[in-house]
């Protein structure tokens, strides 16, 4: 067993003294391009792996530019819907041969750096899952034409390719599921700078309007977390005039108004009801049994990944935008009538 | 603005020409080694900007041998106790002024590309949150003496740095608590090749043999899911001879225990008491309220990242193990008697 504690990559030459041969016999038998007795490359390719060799990945990108490897960014892994998307994505990536390498933007980390990681080759592209309105990051991304692609947020502004579900008419669906059943609403949204969040809630109010001029429904703008659903869900049942209906726009922050219902004593559907947005994994536990609109995660990754590669491959071709339908999957957290 | 579709990076020679300067200009600004006249830096330095130019981090990683890069492994982020030691990792990291790379080993992913991207220099070193029993990639991790850690899970076998916390004390600790109100239990483990899961299920049944010889608790080691709690949850309520306690290795099984008895309409704590591991924020939400035992999630991640850096700084020096405290926090899903 070899126990090199060099503080250095393990190199041809030491390949060469382990195996006993000239270090021009290691750059031959790894280069391929000339004949080495099968002997000599028996012995070179023992010492290989013996040492645990590796070609330095550095020298080589700098012949082959490519990687392989697909930079994926999102800003809040403890909303666990993004653990669900990372992983639809890890999925499609890897049926297309390409690995996944996540930048958890969360805390400190400018998401600047992920450009700075195509521009220098350590990833061939990147998918951005967490934009924002206003990212300067995106904006330079299309202005220096890096490839790149965005997945469940869109920038309709931006000439970058983009796979989203069609949120704003999901919103409508949710409005008019409540108009049909007389409900008298309220909506915490994310926030306003995440189309996804914002689509939904105009979607629903667009639709509340045509049907109920007057009656305007209160909505606030937080953040996409279970303590800003817990916090909305005590403000508004607690007031004078509390919604029998609350659209929470995603299904985390749901989470949080079921919770708070229940530490309150609000009785979901009876009181309230309670719909969300994404339809993740958890919203079917009998815990929350909560309706929401589903966005098809794996077929969105699978098309994110299908439309950055051919990117890669193909600089100058047009963009796209994909949208997906969202389907209204109603259960306990609201009264079927 | 600049909108070059080309499918190359920005060289030096595209910003000499947008400067209107040589290329040895553009090379003396730079490296900064050879004084230039402010105007030409200027002109320079504007064309550098309005292309977008990054020097090629594979040439500069050549020569400084650091990236302030780590890699961080986890096998299933979907588990909502690793975005939580994910984004405290990230914190930790952040703050000694590294970028964290996810590696995401659950599909097809080998693990040992990460080991690849230690020797190739792509990052500095790599944490392992979710190491297995006999794993290769470990043990050549030790072999070739690469920098690499363990959080979470330990590997006593091997020496490589690790932070874990006492699990079989923590196991023993839920014991005591079952054992002093008198309950018969059942337990629920995740996988056997998990030394978390193995630790807490046999500290458990050390202590639970010391006193009660005469009943051996049911135990199951399957995989750590919530679709693990709920089978488990249905197979042992509905045996000839249900538990009054079932203690799952982990939360995110306990809240599969928890959905399954609601739906089967067992009262918890009445019926059965429910007892998770890993105090995930979740855990302290009113729908699941579960007694469990906490790990010091930042803590943690903070003496992994010490120690990372310690073992890039100085390869040889000596392998530290460390090992917290696991606190027991009782809620609604046990009762206090």
């Amino acid at each position: 067993m070899v126990r090199s504690r060099a503080d250095r990559p393990v190199s041809s030459v030491d390949v060469a003294a382990h195996a006993g041969v000239s270090q021009a016999t290691v750059s031959r038998v790894l280069s391929g391009t000339t004949p080495v007795s099968d002997a000599t490359r028996e012995k070179v390719e023992r010492a290989l792996d013996e040492l645990g060799y590796q070609p330095n990945v550095n020298a080589r990108a700098l012949k082959t530019q490519r990687t392989s490897t697909i930079a994926v960014v999102v800003a809040d892994i403890t909303n666990p819907f993004y653990p669900e998307l990372v992983e639809a994505l890890n999925e499609a990536l890897s049926a297309e041969g390409q690995m996944m390498l996540l930048w958890d933007a969360a805390i400190a980390v400018d998401d600047g750096s992920v450009l700075a990681a195509v521009q220098q080759g350590l990833v061939d592209g990147a998918i951005f899952a967490t934009a924002t309105r206003g990212s300067t990051t995106l904006s330079r991304a299309q202005q220096l034409a890096l490839p790149v692609a965005l997945i469940n947020r869109g920038m309709p502004a931006l000439d970058i390719d983009s796979v989203t579900s069609d949120n704003c008419s999901g919103g409508r669906r949710v409005a008019r599921y409540f108009l049909e059943a007389g409900r008298k609403p309220a909506i915490i949204a994310g926030p306003e700078i995440a189309s996804t969040s914002r689509e939904r809630a105009e979607g629903f109010l667009a639709e509340w309007r045509d049907a109920r001029p007057d009656y305007e429904p209160f909505i606030t703008y937080k953040e996409f977390s279970a303590e800003c659903g817990r916090e909305f869900c005590a403000a508004v049942m607690n007031s004078d005039d509390p919604p029998d209906a609350i659209f929470a726009t995603n299904d985390y922050t749901a989470f949080g108004v079921l919770d708070e219902a229940k530490r309150l004593g609000i009785r979901v559907p009876q009181d309230t009801w309670v719909v969300g947005y994404d339809d993740i994994p958890m919203s079917s536990w009998s815990v929350f049994d909560l309706t929401t609109v589903r966005q098809p995660t794996g077929q969105m990754a699978k098309e994110a990944v299908r439309l950055l590669l051919a990117r890669i491959e193909t600089r100058d071709r047009p963009i796209e935008s994909i949208r997906f339908d969202g389907e209204l999957i109603t259960r306990g957290s609201t009264a079927s009538s």
